[in-house]
């Protein structure tokens, strides 16, 4: 089975983004200079799971950032939504966090990069997450979307390791226990 | 005027205690032999400023927890609620986050502990905490009472030291920008 692995900033008050799916305080942050293993970890991965929120906020920005493949999860979306230039790197599937995982299973993927709050919530819950990179951001914003959500029970973490950066940035690795 | 610190432990999902106020999950964490800083933090302030829930969650835990003078921010308390063995070591006070703070000025307080999460948004909102230090235990436990809550506007942070602990638990210090 293709194991799922989280690398998401947040703020430290625990949101991915504002309400209205804006980003500008997590990519407006300023570490330069900083490496925090993003390229790194993606390597490592086979091909990304998202959902149909994060797919809608990435999809018209060129060029397209992700070098794997993606499926995106959505109930209300087709293939025929995605962008032509993008048809042969995003494909739309009707599935849950374990079809996805057999879907991927299918492709031959053995990591794959879990990307949005309420997708990496579902496959939390489902327990097909393996391990979690966090990084937090420096600032409380309030309201917004949050990372984590509702679970059916605790889920207990194995904190493999954290590392703070000169920016304030500070990332923290840890492996979901089962 | 005195300086709000802030020192508390939370899940990874960012919860201070189950809906019910349980926090078990939180006390029963295996990290013994560590020492995360508590003591030395209590002994550098000067008194202690807490919520009602906090309060009724602690005042009948003998013996009693706190060293320092502790003020209970209540609209419905009376100092006639609090029991006998506590009248000299706890007082109730119907105030603001500002108010709180003149009284712990005329208590000469220079440093104050400001614990439960209700207190702590609404002193962050009201701009008089000065620091906070967040100790993260490695579980998610999915809703409960949360740290942090609404703000008029972003908080900006400074990250001053993160320090993990063999048990997991990670414990960041961070100053508020003004």
């Amino acid at each position: 089975m293709p194991k799922g692995h989280v690398f998401i900033g947040t703020s430290v008050d625990g949101f991915i983004a504002r309400r209205d799916g804006d980003i500008g305080w997590l990519t407006g942050f300023s570490s330069l200079g900083e490496d925090h293993g993003y390229n790194a970890h993606m390597a490592k991965l086979d091909g990304i799971v998202m959902g149909r929120g994060t797919f809608e906020s990435v999809k018209d920005i060129e060029p397209w950032f992700y070098e794997k493949k993606v499926l995106v999860l959505s109930r209300t979306l087709a293939n025929s939504d995605v962008p032509q230039s993008l048809r042969s790197k995003v494909e739309i599937i009707n599935a849950s966090p374990d079809e996805a995982t057999r879907i991927a299973e299918e492709r031959g993927w053995r990591g794959v990069y879990i990307d949005g709050g309420a997708v990496i919530q579902s496959f939390l819950r489902a327990g097909l997450i393996d391990d979690m990179v966090i990084s937090r951001v420096p600032v409380l914003i309030g309201e917004g979307l949050p990372l984590f959500g509702a679970l059916d029970a605790d889920v207990m973490l194995e904190h493999v390791s954290t590392t703070s950066f000169p920016s304030g940035l500070v990332q923290s690795h840890y492996r979901i226990k089962r």
